[in-house]
């Protein structure tokens, strides 16, 4: 709202009423427009969110043709609304998000379905005054034992929804049995409708523009890699730069690319899960080792702690001048650049699923620059300098030694995995220290691992 | 399976067969002692989870009454399943997220119901055969719209639940009215029952033993801040510890205790968002601000990012040696452990929800020994010694004089949620540094971040 002027106020109180109405439309333009704003960038930053959209839509309509058919609503009456509901509640964003669920749901319908009848049938032997009593029993016994299944963390990871299906089930028969003799009709019926409900998302979810979770989780791993990687290659300039403009705060904002990988773990961990639902798919097969994308994750964060603390170097209060700084400005420089290049090799060949060799060679060069660093450091480079003054300068430089740790360890993890997950063959590059290993067979026979260490070995 | 023996592989089948049956018991023993074991373990760790079980056991029995007592089945009918459905689904562990489901589904209910009402009139206005392709594209449109809504960041935190029931509702309304002519009374009959199983389940969930959210995300930020005083406790004691036995691997997990708060955020932001739904309730007023919990746990992890690179030095294959460590021992035990004392205290008064100024002092104290162990660094303490082994302890001492200014921080943010949420005043610590302040009306006037720059002003 504006400031109202004097003159405002001492007008009459309908002038004030008319003012006001008519600044609503404009406050309510302005926040239609913010909403439409919103959406247009949801939209635009994943176009999948609005295709998913129509997708929900349209598996809905489908559904919905149970009760404008009549041949298809004969069959199943009322429960067809059973249908309905399995569309709205399974369909999700991604196809292993579907199929998890819609697995869970049919799985523990039936099963559920079943104990329920048993049930139904075990309290109707004992009498009419019984039935409720035994009935209220098992319900009560079967819930806690269920719930408390739910904590278990394996469980809940892959079957937290179908314990939940399993309850609500075998609620519903085992109780809805004391009103309706039918048990066994409802039971059938409200088995088949999930069936139709979840098959009907499932078919839409991944005949229309699937979204693969395990796809996704692929590119985000190498995104966090890439990410750390940006922050490597800009880091060595922006820490050695004569600043003489300290306050240009302007366009750092390629530098905190890195943050959001702090965070990530959660992320990693529901996207691993739900990808293991998910059948082979392109470059996927079935049993991809999802697990050892958590620990890439992990050594991926690891290696962003290390970022983090390199980072707090760059906007210190307390810095090294910058003359001391440039005694070791080279090494530094180069070392986070091939360190860079390595993370980026990487992360682009574990992206296209391919297994190339050419990140060893940043990885080898930044070990030999990490040597001359060490060794620059031992021969007391910095004179006579205030100690105080070269602890930072001398603390970037040893973050920037574990950071090349780091990533050899990540090395290490995206060779393994790709091994295991058998990425194809790209190229066996040129590598000049070992020539004897380059003829065909022997390359074929060293693993990248191997070659990782031999290479590094010699670097050392 | 145990290795067969040539014997045993000599002997019959039948033999063979039933040593088979007689190993199957044992294996399958110990895999139900294993789950008996962790059932334990899970329950000890958290009895709650056991009353939350027989919380949805007594629950459900208490919705499924209507089934078993003829005036309350014949209020509803065949919905009653609607009343069982929704117990299960919207009971969750926490208050806040029970009522937040309960208030999602009932408020999307209604308006959903009565806007498929409105839909399902239109829609027959226009003739048998143009109904349901008229019922089909408004089912089409609200889904897909309703869909994407559910992208929105801030409704997807607060009423992701709420979109999807509005869709069901809506589908489920207007789409049944194809076939049942009583659609006013279906949508009454589903409103009516999801109130009655929301309340039940509200009502159990508050009455008997409730596990509120907000109190959890209470304790979990004091024990995040706990968990970092421990470690800095720790590390004086450990770090300058000469090392003669450096196998002792033994019982160094009390260290590992702060990784937990590393990945902590995405838990914090869950909480925060579940427990905005909860009503006030003992210390927790209804608008308590639990926003600034996220804020105060986002300064409680870069402080332990910091913690994290300290940590990376304990096990640091290059370290100084223990003469030229010994050098600067004195004050950065010193700077540790105040600053241990200044979280604990900090964590400790914040769990009680009391506001004492006792973390000042600590914090204080922690100021002036990092100004004693730069003035320590800057006489070039170090002699002639290597700069390669010094780096390690000079990084040390300066990133323990972060942690201090991090601590300062924290320090800020809760003293300002203690004013924002009026944590009663326990006491007024002597403050020897002015004792002009220590008039009883004058320290009431005085803030505790005002106290808190003066202090650490002084101590500068």
């Amino acid at each position: 709202m504006e400031v109202t002027s004097p003159e405002q106020e001492s007008a009459g109180p309908l002038t004030r009423g008319c003012q006001w109405l008519k600044a609503l439309p404009k406050e309510f333009c302005a926040k239609v427009m913010g909403i439409a704003k919103m959406a247009k960038k949801l939209g635009q930053d994943d176009p999948r969110r609005i295709i998913h959209s129509l997708k929900v839509g349209l598996a809905l309509t489908l559904v919905s043709l149970f009760y404008y058919f009549k041949p298809l609503y004969d069959g199943f009456e009322d429960s067809a609304l059973w249908a309905v509901l399995t569309v709205v509640v399974v369909f999700e964003f991604s196809v292993g998000a579907t199929l998890g669920k819609g697995l869970n749901r049919m799985l523990a319908t039936f099963v559920a379905g079943a104990l329920g009848i048993g049930a139904h049938c075990l309290a109707t032997l004992s009498g009419r005054t019984a039935e409720p009593i035994l009935i209220a029993i098992f319900v009560f016994v079967i819930a806690a034992i269920v719930t408390f299944m739910r904590f278990f963390p394996r469980l809940k990871a892959r079957y937290d929804y179908g314990l939940l299906i399993f309850i609500l089930t075998f609620s519903l028969v085992s109780v809805s049995g004391y009103r309706d003799d039918q048990v066994l009709k409802m039971a059938h019926q409200r088995l088949s409708t999930i069936i139709v409900g979840s098959c009907i998302s499932v078919i839409v979810c991944i005949c229309i523009c699937p979204v693969w979770i395990g796809e996704d989780l692929h590119n985000f791993v190498a995104a966090n890699m890439e990410k750390l990687g940006n922050f490597l290659e800009a880091f060595g300039d922006e820490y050695f730069k004569v600043s003489e403009e300290p306050q240009s705060n302007v366009n750092k904002s390629f530098l905190q690319g890195y943050r959001s990988v702090l965070t990530s773990k959660s992320g990693e961990e529901t996207m691993a899960n739900l990808a293991r639902w998910e059948p082979g798919h392109g470059p996927f097969g079935f049993r991809h080792p999802w697990k050892m994308y958590l620990k890439l994750g992990n050594l991926t964060r690891e290696c962003a702690y290390k970022v983090e603390a390199l980072n707090s170097y760059l906007n210190s209060k307390i810095q090294t001048p910058a003359e001391i700084r440039g005694k070791i400005q080279g090494p530094c420089e180069k070392a986070s650049r091939e360190s860079s290049k390595a993370l980026k090799e990487l992360a682009s060949a574990f992206r296209k699923m391919v297994r190339t060799r050419s990140a060893i060679l940043h990885i080898a060069s930044s070990k030999t620059t990490a040597e001359e660093l060490k060794n620059l450091l031992k021969q007391s480079v910095w004179g006579e300098a205030d100690v105080l003054e070269i602890i930072p300068a001398a603390s970037v430089a040893s973050l920037l030694l574990e950071i090349i740790e780091c990533i050899e360890k990540i090395a290490e993890a995206v060779y393994e995995l790709a091994k295991v997950a058998s990425f194809r063959n790209r190229d066996a590059t040129v590598l000049p220290e070992r020539p004897d290993l380059l003829h065909q067979g022997a390359v074929q026979q060293v693993s990248d691992i191997d070659m990782l260490h031999h290479v590094i070995t010699i670097a050392e």
